[in-house]
């Protein structure tokens, strides 16, 4: 759309321990491994998305892990370089206001688990800040 | 990208027996039953691909089949409604002149496989016309 390279931008990357929610969200048990990352995709000088995932570390095969936790490789290449054959579930989309993702400017977010095998392989927050840099 | 409704147009809808090339683009045996689906997709007046399909209808769940051969659903929510976990394998991308597709307008071609359980699902050839109509 911008016709520039996106980049993607590791903003942060940790193993994490699945509370409640989490445990949830991924139909794990509480306190398994996951891994939570937080990225933003540009390009030229703007961000156009900020996305976090989280990954049940149990489910994942071993080179995709080291791929997912190595670098800036995008979600959708780790995926298709498995050749695994997914489903996405979509399960919200909302407006949100007066969050710091993108210092305020409120932001179309949406949610949807990539499912694999009936289990779930990643549950992924897009954010999407809505204002005038869309005007491509 | 229009911020029109799009609707799905079908062209024709055929059951044929699969001919050698047919047969080793969906890994069948040559004579077994495939659906050809051939649809353009249009918003207000503009015609903005032509899509061809061929779908084997011996791996096809029942259900599936009468989908597909039914009526004006599009293949993405197809599929949705059935929960397939399915991975496209990207086969070709090319520029074709002279078709007849889009009256002699030369074409964006691409084609690749829905591929579910290891096996062609369905193959797909959409053709975007190389116009002025896409600066929308």
């Amino acid at each position: 759309m911008t016709r520039k390279t996106v980049s993607v931008i590791t903003e942060s990357q940790y193993t994490v321990k699945a509370d409640k929610t989490i445990a949830a969200l991924l139909c794990v048990e509480e306190g398994s491994e996951v891994n939570e990352r937080v990225v933003r995709l540009s390009a030229g000088n703007t961000t156009f998305v900020h996305a976090r995932s989280l990954s049940p570390l149990e489910r994942m095969p071993e080179t995709m892990k080291e791929q997912l936790m190595r670098a800036d490789i995008p979600i959708g290449r780790i995926l298709r370089s498995h050749n695994l054959e997914t489903r996405r579930d979509m399960t919200e989309l909302e407006i949100l206001e007066r969050q710091n993702t993108f210092d305020g400017i409120p932001v179309l977010s949406r949610s949807y688990k990539i499912v694999h095998n009936n289990h779930v392989l990643m549950w992924i927050n897009e954010r999407f800040p809505i204002d005038e840099r869309w005007s491509l």
